[in-house]
């Protein structure tokens, strides 16, 4: 979409210059503000036209029956679905009769400027109503990182060729009709109408909309409070009724007179709280964001985001498009996590309501590295999250006859939502993700009190888990048959390597932590006996190999399958799941996303470099990537085996998955997964970070056509800034003291202050390219593909 | 249920001498009467009360909506469901001004006579009316074998102890009020209320209703015609409106006088057809009817069953129950099959909605084995129907991008009705299973012309969907991955054995058969080449053994996955898989119904003696039966490897599935292919009948307690009939004439005309008895359970 020309390249924001109906339900997307506890979709202030209207808040949520063909034990019988909650981004306008709509009149301009630095989108139209009548309108919308509840619009109206009356309309509504689903599978269905109107007031500027979901029984409130600024003649009124307030301004304006409305909102929402608990809640946001004022708001806001960008950046000198897509997919990432304080980050962030506002293993494998190096604080507020659900989790164990805790495939309030059981409980790994996830956070924060307050919960439950979900074969090997890894085309089989692999990392790991917190272990029950059993699990994993090709099979007897007939297969069949059977998918060698090659990545250590090699050959031939999940995983194995050209392509489609709308479902949110792919693609694949070892590991080699990529990590109290150029690596400490060693290129180096150490990187040894399925290779990255 | 004191052990009848209401679902499935294309549910003449009022014509059905949690491409949107169609039992009594209803006034006597060798429901009532009339009512119902349109009921009644007003009212009720459904899955959702009036006539005592289903367009036909004898004071009169036709006759009777009443029935159905011209149909078949008249009806019906007893009876001496048990079987299948005439058998024949009326492979796989040897007509009929729908199979299999047919795994009209394909579409073996019918009919009957033209078209098409479905792997082994075998407890499995044995057969003999029939062959488009191709996947099937345990594992891998927890299973767990996910149960040793020793059955000699025995062992612990499929074949199975006794309990619990209710579920209908089973325990257990090899083997020997068992074959034209006793069994050939060669246990002999050849059972190997899992030994037979 970026490759629209109505799209600038720039660094620091997203801008587009023209407005694009048919791109209006994606930009609506790309536009999104949030701050992971409220979040609103880039409508237009005029509420129309739009692709799909949205404002969300993290964890407010409708039940929905869930219907099956063949009822089973264990399926879930209500689905949550992410509510688009009461709108309050609604700014409508009348010039002397007319309704401000760029669908009739002229548009003589307008522009979207999307802020990254500042957190603000600006928007700026000229147009000239039916009966001619030009205006310019200029609005600008946050949503606060730094007071949670509240966004706020400042706009402003001024008629250009001659006097105008007219009436700007500031709203809440509620129940917003929606427009139809699509049919796609992974758009979800957002609840629409089913807010019970609770109460509704109007005071002075000031309106108050409560209402409740009608099956889940979520209470939410929304607020809003003015300022304006006009002529003499202004004047203003309010009104409110059960699913709509009103605060209309009206003016007469001369050519350089304006009309200037400060909006600020305030949303809060509760399981618990009354309706008068509530109000005031909202009301007392709303005065201290109106004692900020618009400016205070939009300061604090530039402040918040001068200190993320100066310890997240990442530069990139040689390809400015992979440059504004990378600080996009970081905005965005913060934008899905900043503030979610406890509850879940879902795979769309606040953008949309894709797989219906559900968190998956996206959170903990893709999202929460990259949190916890450059926002270490949201990370452990979304494990936090995981904490808070493991009573559901742990229920979820024993209707499955499991020990520990099973959690979700899906879920916005903890329960699981999958409707296919196949692609999603069995789905297992998300277990060992969220341990691996706990397992990071404290090893690369040094947070012990977290690991014994949050963290060993989660690590002995999952423990319980793998240990009775796996048993001991004859020969003595622990087996975990029957389950799914994350290729989600394919699904129960035995000895899967990323969930083996990912299980005895959380096995060994559960005891050592129960080692360190022995007080914490014993009151969860954990015996010596027990922590021998996990580790004696995890020592007999069993891993299957194929000696005769000399690769790791995904799961055991996947390279005995049929070959899938890539030849007869036309461009146009995927994604492959829309026009093949599961059945079809399932039995033969295509993979949709890395499983094997993700287990490269996050067990490096478990697999020698030729195995790495040889294993990735072997499935980039058969690796499809009709998930978005798929690229950002590539590009660090690329890199890693040799091919940082390819590593490149790959990289470039992660960061682009929204931008260019590559999976053609922008529309329903962005992926924030892939998003934070990319910056995982960068670090992780051309700086070479490895994690999990008992030292912090880089490699760091470009591909050609970057000169130079920049990038800082937190680790453990200190900010390590990494430059990497052409021939060399640059390490240097930015914020905090000590000494911190890592290893470059397997060479142990120690930083202490602020000294740079430089390395020269080694050179590349040259390896034959890899090959995908016919039309499946990445979109050739080259300096002449790019723009400015 | 038979244990039940109102039932009484008869070797010719299913009794009822006392009418329990809560009885009343199971006895109405009991009760049911059919020939296959007509079945009416045992439901009480006046209607009320029952537990499911059940009209059925095989083949009518109702569409509806399938909803899926998480669509998928491949899933069927339609399911079919079997149709209550107008309902033409009803004969409802007035007495004086009293309804007669069983649940008012006082039932001084009932009794209901299900007549093996007649065909006949008899009902005989005393009631005394709420105002202390006394009446008897004596009813007796046939659906007739000879006249596939017509049913018949002749209905009596007779004040006993003063006169009475009677008025008895003859009805065509549609769109009966039918109870909700049970939320057991297995029951079917019957679809009530679906069918629009098209027209409806009276003509002196004759009526008629036409309807027309919602949403499959089915057209049905309905038709009453009577003969009625009273006092001369009766009176008679006949109305019909859209949904409901009466023929009411009016009469005071005095003590000793009768009023008579014989109820002509005629049903008709078409896709095509006009209203008109169905119209016509039934009131012909109505005609015909009445020209035979109810005594005529009553020979006909006789002459057929003698005609069938004299062939198909098994006699057992010495356990009456089983006795009883096996003819009602046999009756049952009988009615299921006899008329059906190219259309599908249901799993319950039509006796219920259970399984939505669906046909399975328990068509090919139980019941036609039995007709096959016993009504081969009946059997070719069937195989005809699965002709039939060869095009939507075609169709099916493109969808899977496969070569030739995909039957499906539930149907009425040939479309794949499974909401849950791992279970469903994934279990292909049903293709081979009716190959595999197809290749016993002609081998049994010698019917070439048949197999030319009717089961060519299905070998070639199965054969081509086993060749697009396996692959040749680097050894040059054919694989069959990614599939479900019989075991309902395992799927999506690599290498099942019994699917990869019956793939082979089918492959092999499609081959053959092409041979034998060049021209067709060339027609259907197969060349020498593909006949190769089909050859070469059948020799080099891949069949998996595991040397450690000298077992044959059901699928690959299958005996490396954990043992099911047995003793933490409680009694009330059973079935498991409603108290357990699928997800466990499949990745776990534990198995629903025989599938390893169903291949043992059905493909004796791929297997030594040692394997069976062995494998029997392993597989007998591990087995619960919680499928209706399961016990005829471990009966078969146990007489073979050496346990008589435990082929007894397993035989009884085939042939009292639905007397006693074992599953629960008789209400919903009678499981027909477990009934055939009683026969193939009795035939192909304690006969030792094995068929697909060169020479028809049999290997009889009794279990203790029963003194005898005698039965009877169909082969190539003669009737065979072998008796078996404690010491030694008689072949005889009793009707046709030509040289029989079978073996007995493996030796040969020839019998040509009348005379019998008597041969000494051989010695019985002792061997340690198998073991079950706890609980789970079917219920031990001994002559001491059973009553007279």
């Amino acid at each position: 979409m970026i490759a629209h020309p109505c799209f600038r390249v720039e660094p620091w924001a997203l801008h587009e210059t023209n407005l694009h109906l048919d791109l209006l339900a994606q930009t609506e997307s790309l536009f999104a503000l949030a701050n992971g506890h409220l979040g609103l979709r880039g409508n237009l202030d005029e509420g129309e036209p739009h692709g799909l209207p949205g404002s969300y808040l993290d964890g407010v949520y409708e039940l929905r029956p869930v219907r099956y063909a063949e009822p089973q034990y264990g399926s879930p019988e209500a689905g949550q679905t992410l509510v688009n909650v009461t709108d309050g981004k609604i700014v409508r306008l009348l010039v002397d009769d007319e309704p401000f709509d760029v669908r009739y009149g002229e548009l003589l301009s307008h522009d979207r400027l999307l802020d990254l630095r500042a957190g603000t989108l600006t928007r700026t139209v000229q147009w000239r109503s039916p009966a001619r009548r030009t205006v310019r309108v200029v609005s600008t919308r946050l949503v606060s990182f730094t007071q949670r509840a509240i966004a706020a619009v400042v706009y402003e109206v001024e008629p250009l060729d001659g006097p105008a009356d007219v009436v700007v309309q500031s709203e809440l509504v509620a129940n917003e009709p929606l427009p139809a689903a699509s049919g796609d599978p992974r758009a979800g269905g957002a609840a629409g109408a089913s807010f019970v109107g609770e109460g509704h007031w109007t005071q002075g500027a000031r309106a108050v909309l409560v209402h409740r979901t009608r099956q889940s029984g979520l209470r939410v409130a929304a607020a809003m409070d003015h300022e304006v600024a006009g002529t003499p003649r202004m004047w203003t009124s309010a009104e409110a009724s059960e699913d709509s307030a009103r605060f209309m301004v009206t003016d007469v304006l001369a050519p350089g007179q304006k009309l200037r409305l400060v909006k600020f909102l305030a949303y809060g929402w509760s399981e618990t709280r009354s309706v008068p608990a509530l109000d005031d809640q909202v009301v007392a946001a709303l005065e201290a964001a109106r004692g900020s004022g618009w400016d205070g708001l939009r300061a604090e806001q530039r402040a918040y985001l001068d200190d993320f960008w100066s310890r997240a950046d990442v530069e990139l000198r040689g390809d400015p498009e992979l440059q504004q897509a990378i600080r996009f997919a970081l905005f965005h990432v913060l934008q899905a996590a900043a503030r979610a304080e406890q509850r879940g980050i879902p795979a769309k962030g606040l953008t949309g309501t894709g797989y219906d506002g559900h968190s998956f293993w996206d959170t903990e494998t893709f999202i929460l590295p990259v949190l916890t190096y450059t926002v270490p604080e949201a990370a452990a507020d979304a494990l936090a999250w995981r904490r808070s659900i493991l009573g559901a989790a742990e229920q979820r164990a024993r209707e499955f006859g499991l020990a520990g805790a099973a959690f979700p495939w899906r879920t916005i309030h903890g329960e699981e939502c999958s409707g296919y059981w196949p692609a999603g409980t069995a789905a297992f790994h998300v277990n060992a993700d969220i341990a691996d996830a706990v397992i990071r956070f404290v090893d690369v924060t040094g947070d012990r009190e977290f690991e014994r307050t949050v963290g060993l919960d989660i690590l002995v439950a999952t423990a319980r888990l793998w240990r009775s979900l796996g048993h001991h074969d004859l020969q003595g090997h622990f087996r975990i048959d029957g389950v799914t890894g994350p290729d989600e085309y394919s699904a129960i089989a035995d000895n899967n390597v990323y969930t083996n692999l990912m299980a005895r990392r959380n096995l060994v790991e559960a005891a050592a932590a129960c080692e360190r917190h022995q007080e914490r272990a014993r009151a969860l029950g954990v015996t010596p006996e027990e922590m021998a059993g996990w580790r004696a699990a995890g020592e007999r994993m069993f891993l299957p190999f194929d000696a005769r090709l000399g690769v790791h099979p995904q799961a055991e007897g996947f390279t005995d399958h049929e070959a899938w007939d890539f030849a007869s297969t036309r461009p146009d069949q995927y994604p492959l799941m829309f026009h093949f059977p599961y059945f079809d998918l399932y039995r033969k060698q295509v993979v949709k996303q890395p499983d094997l090659v993700l287990a490269m990545q996050l067990c490096p250590d478990e697999f020698t470099p030729e195995q790495k090699a040889r294993n990735f050959d072997y499935y980039e031939r058969i690796t499809v990537r009709d998930s978005s999940l798929a690229a950002c995983t590539e590009a660090v194995l690329a890199a890693e085996v040799g091919e940082p050209r390819l590593a490149l392509d790959y990289a470039a489609e992660a960061a682009l998955m929204d931008l260019e709308d590559l999976e053609r479902n922008a529309r329903d949110g962005l992926h924030i997964a892939s998003l934070a792919g990319a910056w995982i693609a960068l670090v992780n694949g051309f700086g070479g970070l490895r994690d999990h070892g008992r030292t912090l590991s880089f490699a760091p080699r470009l591909p050609e056509g970057i000169a130079s990529l920049t990038f800082s990590i937190l680790h453990r109290g200190v900010c390590l800034k990494v430059e990497v150029n052409e021939r060399a690596a640059i390490y240097r400490v930015t914020r905090g003291s000590g000494e911190v060693r890592v290893l470059h290129h397997g060479e142990p180096i120690v930083l202490s202050g602020a000294a740079p150490v430089e390395r020269a990187i080694p050179d590349l040894p040259t390896r034959p390219p890899s090959v995908q399925p016919p039309g499946r290779a990445p979109a050739r990255r080259s300096p002449g593909s790019t723009r400015e």
